[in-house]
């Protein structure tokens, strides 16, 4: 009987996530595993809630990880917060947006799209005054952090733009979460989804989400059902208000991950983090622009933990990529989607926030690039 | 600061799941993490498959495991193979048949409940004879291995009844995958759902489905949209037909851990381990009724993995499972949701369907019935 072996390489991501996992993340990750039950288990879920209102900067609401993937907690958001019939005023100028789109119409929803180039910023003026056309629209979604183009909107502006109106907000905070600036409360942000897998540096599996308590408040009267494993108020239930209404089996060492990745932002201070993947990102996209390459972001939005560079023209960018992979062991990614232009996405997360880790990939780059021009050049 | 550690205590996990994960199978966990689009992945997501396909014995139609709960694998079933307006029948004689029939709802379906007591098995007679009332039914559902109950559903001989007819064969696997005899495909099950941590001895976050062609068939012609996360014929692009399109960020991980704990299953050898589950459950359920305790299912309809024990009249059964768990560090179970008879649930899963570790828990019951009983006896 032929039973493969796993044997996975040895890689440096620096793609637009995963990231590599801190080893005290994957130590936590052999302690012993508790049963979703256990009532040992609560005090580990009320730390991680307690760490992540931190992280997320949201002192109210409701603040948990969702156990399913980004994409589904982006789903969880407009499940929630939407039903069929309802409009949504959704910011696209990327693969993320387009998305938030597609889920919503999946959902019943009619959506009215704000775009912008692939590498620019929606405009918060735009927004407002699709929501002036359509003042009864029920929310305006937009992705804080776009990692298929490196963009980062303007979320706090957004919000103060919205207060005092009755619609809600939801932001895509994939990429931003622990990596740049993000008051979820003090910015009026109603929902607010990420993952683990991006500044965390924790395993990908989970999807932290923080909601406000009006956005509370409006799903105890919505008129529709929503799908099981997304209701909000029934996890509430089961992650918070213990002892337990059982609602599924918790991943718990996906849990444990997650605990162990927060404490390591809080040790580290989360505005030294943000600053950290700043500098690390100013380092890289000022070195790559030195080179002569450019930046597809227009530089006023320029988000730091992705950084997508334009391959240039006559190049084969993807296999520039796959030089990278097999010769230097470093993942870097390429546009996403069939409309991305043709670009790379260079992801600086969690502990490959750095300047060394840039300059690896600088290196590798540099290599590849030569070797890929070589033919070009003798032919 | 004040940021707490993780230190979970050292458990046997013998109530419904999680079980202890084999030490091979953490080890898994911290090789060289990949990101989901590596080229390199793709090799592991295929052994993962072939693999999932000999556990099932489901040699066509789609197999893979979804990034999610068991109880979002089974929405994500019912989500579609139902669209709003179809009719289901739905076996229920327990906590997941119930579960079934309320997703169902949500999703818009008309559900016909085919009921039978806690402990005692939904009858096949009974639910043709549902079909035969409600003719145009889209779907019949069970649970296979009811694990609130520990009853076992024929569910060979339901499959064989439904032959020849339009309507599906949904079922709920989650306590029964590489636990006891299923064979997805001879037996013609539509959709079968399961988890990874119990008699996979994974840890908890993944679903394995297997789906029959012709269940794929329909899925192509459905009229509404299926919630994204749950998608089976875009999941089914993106972790079968790579290059990949992209649908969501893989648990690299919880996929490594799957591959090692599939593995382990077929190294042991699949029909090896069904009798390896049956007999540490014979072992425990005559050494229970040896000691004059009741079991709650039918004799007829035992489940090997799960053993539900009625707690004698006048005991407090939850005490009983307080003192298991900190004097003895043993995890068992209570009765699930507020229907539930008073039980205890056993669960022998895994690595844990052993002898050895039936006799562990059955010393430390007798440990704590006895201190349970005293201050009634000295009453």
């Amino acid at each position: 009987m032929d039973l493969p072996q796993l044997r996975p390489p040895e890689r440096l991501l620096c793609g637009p996530g995963p990231t590599n996992v801190d080893p005290a993340v994957l130590e936590a990750m052999s302690r012993p595993m508790l049963g979703h039950l256990d009532p040992d288990l609560y005090e580990i879920l009320h730390d991680v809630v307690g760490m992540l209102r931190r992280v997320y900067r949201m002192p109210d609401g409701l603040v948990l990880p969702l156990h399913c993937t980004g994409t589904a907690g982006m789903e969880a958001g407009i499940a929630n917060l939407l039903e069929p019939g309802d409009t949504v005023i959704v910011g696209q100028c990327g693969f993320f947006g387009r998305r938030i789109a597609e889920i919503a119409r999946r959902h019943g929803a009619d959506v009215v799209l704000v775009e912008a180039d692939w590498g620019d910023c929606v405009s918060n003026d735009a927004l407002m005054e699709a929501l002036d056309r359509h003042p009864g629209a029920r929310m305006v979604a937009v992705v804080h952090a776009e990692t298929s183009t490196g963009v980062e909107h303007p979320l706090a502006q957004l919000g103060a733009l919205l207060r005092g109106r009755d619609t809600l907000l939801m932001a895509d905070c994939v990429t931003s979460l622990a990596g740049v600036p993000l008051e979820v409360g003090a910015w009026g942000v109603d929902l607010a989804y990420s993952c683990t897998q991006k500044c965390l540096a924790a395993p990908p599996g989970l999807s932290p989400v923080a909601v406000s308590e009006r956005a509370l408040e409006r799903l105890r009267s919505r008129r529709t059902p929503v799908p099981f494993s997304f209701d909000l108020l029934l996890l509430e239930r089961y992650w918070i208000e213990r002892p337990v209404t059982y609602h599924h089996t918790a991943p718990i060492l996906a849990i444990y991950a997650l605990h162990e990745a927060l404490r390591s932002v809080l040790t580290e201070g989360l505005e030294e983090r943000w600053e950290r993947h700043a500098e690390a990102a100013a380092h890289l996209q000022a070195s790559i622009e030195s080179r002569g390459l450019e930046l597809l972001a227009d530089p006023d939005h320029r988000l730091a933990p992705l950084t997508a560079v334009r391959v240039p023209e006559g190049m084969d960018g993807k296999a520039v990529q796959t030089r990278m992979l097999r010769e230097h062991g470093i993942e870097i990614g390429g546009g996403l989607g069939p409309d991305a232009p043709a670009i790379w996405r260079i992801g600086l997360m969690g502990r490959n926030a750095s300047i060394e880790t840039a300059d690896l990939v600088l290196a590798a780059l540099d290599a590849a690039l030569v070797e890929e021009a070589a033919p070009a050049l003798a032919g």
